[in-house]
């Protein structure tokens, strides 16, 4: 089959690579309709995180189950699915209280690399998620969002218990900020203030549901989002970048006893703690648990109350990934969906 | 009047100063019945906070109203009353909100000095919450454990979410961790562990409720804690020492998806970022909001259904202030009541 590869920074190839099969008895084969480049992989791909040989990449997928192991019991052959970018049991007391991004038996499908004809899926049963049929075409991007940013999106406004009354402030405007804002929106928060200078994200932001737009940052984001709320600071920040500048300015934007849902993948923050005690805010993040929240977008999708898929503004084949990598590089794409 | 003064590392000194008088309108005159000596005030005794110049001592306090300002309208001179050691005006959004030690016009009692006889109550109103009668004196220890010791535990085992079917971890076994105890119980913890290695202490642990002692600390102390939980960590765990050792300990001893309710003062605390994020716990400390808690508190101890008062293993005059500090410094004592 055809898929991804990671030489090198900026060295990105599409190659043959060996045909996936079943390994375990909880395995599925999908053959994918659509996967993307999601913003952490642009950490490896700058140099950022280093890779030690050619690495496949990609874990976002959807697509149709090819072939089930023996133990597989709820998924089948011909069904359209949609998976978390962590494989999860879904049964282990870290699953059933709604973490299975930290199930006792997860997999990173990173690991596997998605950005593929085909992939194969561990712990079938507990990753995978059916759509009710084969969808039309025009929701595939929108289902695809469902398997990371949007999850990913949805998990931190939840974190941050974005809800009504609440004013919810969202740093960072890359696929999961935006998206962050339509699940803030969707959970019925009464303000959402995003956090972007680029054009074009405020407008999809706006699109999504955010009712303010502040562009400065650090300190001067700072003190515009203590100015818009008296002084005290949002009730709920989602934070979707990961620096430690970042991190920073979604903990000096939250009110005492607010809280804080950060999903921007850490790289290089210390947090000090002696200003997180006196800022007395909740803190949650980490990968998010995706397939707590699957049944509920998938459906959200199917129905058309969502759509999610604005986020994907650049649709290339599968062989052209290179350029997909380069416009996210660049900020020229939000995101790049790839068709294998 | 006599008050405590800190003149420099170990030289604490009980002398005269001047008597308090009402400032503020909104202020209180409280002749103190007992005080006491916390485990933050050995800090500053211990030289790790510098002090520039002599300074009062001491924000934990019952005693009797003496005096009113003219804007106090629901505390009447006569009233026994116990405080947090945050002055809070109770109606801002924040206090509203359950987080009065954060109120938008919080004043810090420590910085007027309770190791006294009397003291000025900056917001009188919302800081103080009358008892339903002049207390017997056997009470008294208890109700002003109330005033930061039992809140501060009390605050720390909501914040990690103590509860019925969760275990609970308590990281520290000083006066806070041992009614952290006591508050994880009250609150129906199933299975309550108390880290501590001091066999003193360890037998008020297991008086206030814990169900098992764990002697080890750092990594072995985490390696104690999964091997008791199938290897997941405890749901819900107390940080009661402030040390980034003790964080650390906080963090790994907890299952994905569980609570961290940290509640000693940090110092030279630095949290790794990328640990936090692959831990994926809640974590929610500061100083506490006692307020919030103290109606029920003092029903609590009113009622004789929890004794929070024996952590006071010394009771002295106020006059031998030094003795008490000293005693705690050594670790002879867990804590110290005076007498004014």
């Amino acid at each position: 089959m055809r898929g991804v590869m990671l030489y090198g920074p900026r060295d990105v190839r599409v190659e043959e690579r060996p045909d996936p099969a079943i390994i375990e008895p909880t395995d599925a084969i999908i053959r994918l309709s659509a996967t993307c480049v999601c913003g952490s992989d642009l950490w490896p791909y700058r140099g950022i995180e280093r890779i030690s040989e050619p690495t496949p990449m990609g874990h976002e997928y959807v697509g149709v189950v090819e072939e089930i192991g023996s133990a597989v019991r709820t998924i089948k052959p011909g069904q359209f699915v949609v998976g978390s970018f962590f494989a999860s049991d879904n049964t282990c007391p870290i699953c059933q209280a709604g973490y299975q991004s930290r199930c006792v038996h997860a997999q990173p499908i990173g690991a596997i690399g998605a950005q593929a004809q085909f992939a194969r899926i561990p712990l079938a049963d507990g990753t995978l998620v059916a759509t009710p049929d084969i969808p039309p075409g025009d929701l595939i991007p929108s289902l695809l969002a469902a398997s990371d940013v949007l999850g990913t999106g949805w998990f931190g406004a939840v974190a941050a218990e974005a809800g009504p009354s609440k004013t919810v402030a969202v740093v960072g405007d890359g696929a999961v900020g935006l998206l962050a804002i339509l699940a803030a929106r969707q959970l019925g928060a009464e303000r959402i203030i995003a956090m972007s200078r680029h054009e074009s994200r405020q407008r999809l932001a706006r699109e999504f549901g955010a009712t303010d737009i502040v562009t400065e940052r650090g300190d001067e984001g700072v003190a515009r989002i203590k100015d818009m709320t008296g002084g005290l600071g949002a009730h709920s920040v989602i934070e979707a970048v990961g620096t430690q500048e970042s991190m920073m300015q979604a903990i000096r934007s939250t009110r005492s006893g607010g809280h804080i849902g950060y999903v921007g993948v850490s790289h290089g923050v210390e947090l000090p703690g002696e200003e997180l005690f006196f800022a007395e805010v909740h803190l949650l993040g980490g990968p998010a648990p995706v397939r707590r929240f699957l049944p509920e977008l998938v459906d959200l999708i199917w129905t058309r109350k969502i759509n999610p898929g604005k986020v994907f503004d650049l649709d290339l084949p599968l062989e052209q990934a290179a350029e997909g990598y380069r416009a996210m590089d660049q900020r020229r794409a939000i995101k790049t969906l790839l068709r294998p």
